[in-house]
């Protein structure tokens, strides 16, 4: 298994360089601190809990959970590690002081969840969930449930879970039916089964707060009808101490492909006694206000396993002699060459960087914005923010999943044969990495909520906005001579970008069915086409720091080949995808059902 | 895990309707007894074996194979399976008559390959490599050899292995260090440590036959000192009779991504006594008269994998109820349309379908030019079909193993949250088919091969004799109004294909680094024109079959559906790959190493 170290040069560069996340903290209320010396330490200390407590267990956690007598028993290891996770107080890093947090920027515990995330994606599940959990608290409990749970939250004595699906109920949620009951002191008993729930059970922490989907007696029919509770595994008494446990409990363990160290729990409530969030059938607008910071843990997910999967594909393509390079022999006191000397090693290499350094700016670029539109001083501001997030969150989901996939299969390649086997580490990282384009709405879910509910729903106004902040930087650079082959090519990209969007709309409002046709594609399409921006902003950046006279070389250069390396060889995919995102809804609805 | 169906009746498309191997088998010497009827009652018999004895055994076998005290044991079941087998007849079918074979054409063995190997395809691994060592014996052992260890091998009671691979000699066999020491009698005393060896041990036969490669004592270094040698895991005794074991044995076995059932073996030669095959210093070219077979039936676990999953996911797709399909309400009866009336889904489907079907009778076309390669009576013609295989081999290992891996992780997307679960099965098909893309020839390899061997190799003669040959159809179907669409466009893309290449050879010419920088992209753009060639062609015959009254309106509708969505949603591909094949090397040569 590759050994994670943490790419802090790049994510001070993706930070600071790019994206001036000085300036941005300071602008933002209440986050003047972080000063980036500040930020600095702190990420080089999650660096190092990164490697030296979670990277170690990431293999071994790949045997597996347990669900014994008492209950789901995590790998050897986890527990402990959680321990220190708390000691260390990363749980509270970015939640409000009023209730013990540390009052950092939410972005910075983004780009911390990224760091655990590349080192043991299934134990980072753990404290990730936690974190949806508490957002749902602050956002939607009374003051009385927020005083009595979120507490132990923050602090990490306690994880969350986010209790959605039902076996009946994937995608589409409006045929959830676990049913809540009220009570007479005014709380529910839930009753119903969820499954897929990640985390739903483990030995890490004392309580687990459920956040769960259920329905009222008297509620409506579809989305319309669904409700928000709190469902805590064990009863909290007045005095912060825990009571029994409450009726719910862990049905099954899911045997899965991957992220074997977390433990995914078919969970039953059987009458448990919970707690509504938020106005009763407002349910699902409630978990949509934190459904961005979720997705975006998502996409993150896409870069922690291109970046693992590409740190162990360099660390084995430098060490590797086979055959001797095609321009003449490379190592003559070698047997053989080192494989990184071939093109097409370099191929998979580049592919997978291009995918990480790229991957990772464009997260820190929405992490930006979920601080600004849950906090910029200015209401016109979290309006911008927000906008510019409906339109992003679906396309990083989307777009850096699949590139996470892509890049994990590509780090198997890079080892050959040995790249198949359990040993080294690089097949668990495609396992791993298998689930994200599923989990937190499937990529195709992903893609019908960009181009129906955002783009086409805003009659193109959120990719316009997009559009306009690109179109800008490109004007900046009209006149740089030297990187002229990336912002002529990134201008075409985007201008097709928007006649693209225009002409869709115009046919999604003749056919309906247009929208599910394209919608993959136009994802894809997009999401590259912001990369290709995220690779042109980091070419002029690299291009600058040269011209001041940066002593930092190789990492600049290696900038400015990787993004000719993504404009050259990977942005031509789009050429394909603007056909196909094109072409009609009867190519794929024409055939009969039987006729498959 | 899907319960496999073998699609006889496209598999009789495939055969009759565009390639006409009744023509083929009335032509090649001795297969004249192979009438079409003959052929669909073995095919059948072939199919329920599949279905009733191996499907079941396929989610089984991802248990694994364990190594215990007296060898190797495979999976419950796998055993008994393979006694079937050979209670069937089945390894003998196209065996040479004089080694108690039945004569039968190859392709025909390669198509009941297909529809086990997609059944099981760890099961079907074990009797593959038994063809492997069949071949090799029958063109290089001595006739001694070929009495003594031939029939037991073609009755199928032995089995047999290939062993190339040692710890640093993979894609590079020049760094082999396998000794072979002559002894006073002739034999050679052979050892050295092979890994990766497919089938090495296990206990469904009673004797294991090893083809190793291995160096002489005075061997010159490199690909040109090694030689190929038979080493039998038990001693043969004069009578047939099995005498002592062999210093040879199963060290460990790999624990691997997929492909469980399969016992892939470490194996250890202590001074094994072997026996020569073919000359001194030639055992590459030897393994190489048979490699376009081996490598053959990898291509097919592309096929195989995609057949399987599309069965599943088609499945999935017709019972799983979820959304309402965006032209309205299909099925208002029930909760929720099923998913298969959703585009994006179909999108999916018909992927792997396009693939499936697509890539099946690409892999005929192949297993009818290896019939003729060997066969023809013709020496004209022989060659002719060893100049056409020589190009489409690497494509067809390189492209067809590429679109199973995405047609696998196609059909675990379909399933949503239920495709990641084990028990669903669609995980072990990705988990399987991901070692196809590396064995037997990583596929950079085959690209190198292909661009490099093959196209430049033959400054694009085999190229040229292959686009003719389509060229020759295009014109034939100059008039084909109905489908013009479909012909125009695989002009486009075949003309293209043609000045593509010769523009890679005059690169290649100037700097030989373009191969390997162009390799990769040039096999898959390679893959995608012979793809739009045999679905123009299936359109075409299907349109014929319509004409002509065929009430099998919903059979040949979906053949015509199906080319158009190839052209106008997969075709599109190679709009990017045209731009990157031609892209300089220097964009992935420049970046020094130490930069990466």
């Amino acid at each position: 298994m590759p050994e994670y170290k943490a790419p802090l040069r790049d994510i001070r560069f993706a930070m600071q360089e790019l994206l001036d996340f000085d300036g941005h903290y300071q602008r933002l209320p209440g986050a003047e601190d972080a000063s980036m010396d500040m930020v600095d330490a702190i990420l080089e200390e999650a660096g190092k809990f990164a490697s030296q407590v979670l990277s170690p267990l990431n293999q071994t956690g790949d045997q597996g959970c347990r669900l014994g007598e008492s209950g789901v028993e995590t790998p050897e290891g986890f527990k402990e590690a959680y321990a220190r996770y708390i000691e260390g107080g990363w749980p509270s890093l970015a939640q409000a002081q009023a209730f013990g947090g540390q009052g950092l920027p939410d972005s910075l515990a983004t780009i911390v969840a990224e760091i655990n995330g590349s080192a043991n994606w299934s134990w980072t599940m753990y404290p990730g969930l936690s974190h949806g959990a508490m957002a749902t608290l602050m956002t939607h409990a009374t003051e009385a449930l927020r005083d009595r749970y979120l507490p132990p939250l923050v602090e990490g004595r306690w994880t969350g879970t986010m209790c959605l699906t039902e076996p009946q109920a994937g995608s589409d949620l409006a045929l959830l039916r676990t049913r809540a009951e009220p009570n007479e002191d005014g709380s529910y008993s839930i009753s119903g089964t969820k499954i897929f729930i990640s985390a739903g059970e483990h030995d890490m922490a004392e309580n687990i707060l459920h956040i769960v989907l259920a329905r009222l007696p008297d509620a409506p029919a579809g989305n319309k009808g669904i409700s928000l509770f709190l469902v805590p595994r064990f009863a909290v008494n007045d005095d912060g101490s825990l009571g029994e446990a409450n009726s719910l409990g862990c049905g099954s363990l899911e045997h899965k492909m991957g992220i074997h160290g977390n433990a995914t729990c078919v969970m039953n409530f059987d009458g448990a006694r919970g707690f509504l969030l938020g106005e009763p059938n407002r349910g699902l607008a409630c978990m949509f206000t934190f459904m961005n910071n979720a997705r975006l843990f998502i996409a993150q997910q896409g870069i922690c396993h291109a970046e693992l999967s590409y740190q162990g594909a360099l660390a084995y393509a430098k060490d590797r002699l086979q055959m001797r390079s095609l321009r003449g022999v490379a190592a003559p006191e070698k047997s053989a060459d080192p494989i990184i000397v071939h093109a097409d090693v370099r191929r998979m290499l580049l592919t997978q960087k291009a995918f990480a350094e790229g991957g990772r700016a464009f997260s820190y670029l929405c992490a930006q914005l979920v601080d600004l539109a849950h906090g910029a001083e200015d209401q016109a501001e979290r309006q911008r923010a927000q906008e510019r997030l409906a339109l992003l969150i679906p396309i990083a989901k989307g777009f850096l999943t699949e590139a996470g996939v892509e890049a994990a299969s590509l780090g198997i390649q890079v080892f050959g044969g040995h790249g198949y086997i359990a040993e080294w580490g690089m097949e668990q990282i495609l396992r791993d990495a298998r689930i994200a384009p599923i989990y937190e709405g499937t990529n195709g879910i992903q893609a019908l909520d960009l181009l129906g509910r955002k783009v086409n729903g805003s009659k193109g106004a959120l990719q316009r906005g997009f559009a306009d902040e690109v179109q800008a930087f490109i004007e900046s650079e009209r006149n740089n001579a030297e990187l002229a082959e990336l912002i002529v090519e990134l201008e075409r990209q985007l201008q097709r970008w928007n006649s693209l969007t225009g002409q869709l709309i115009t046919e999604i409002g003749a056919d309906p069915a247009q929208l599910g046709a394209a919608a993959f594609d136009y994802m894809m399409y997009s999401g590259y086409t912001v990369l290709a921006y995220i690779w042109a902003l980091s070419a002029v950046k690299a291009q600058q720091a040269l011209a001041a006279g940066s002593t930092e070389t190789a990492f600049y250069g290696a900038k400015l080949s990787t993004a000719r390396f993504y404009f050259r060889r990977i942005l031509p995919r789009n050429e394909g995808l603007a056909a196909t995102l094109l072409d009609s809804a009867n190519t794929l609805l024409d055939l009969p059902e039987d006729a498959f």
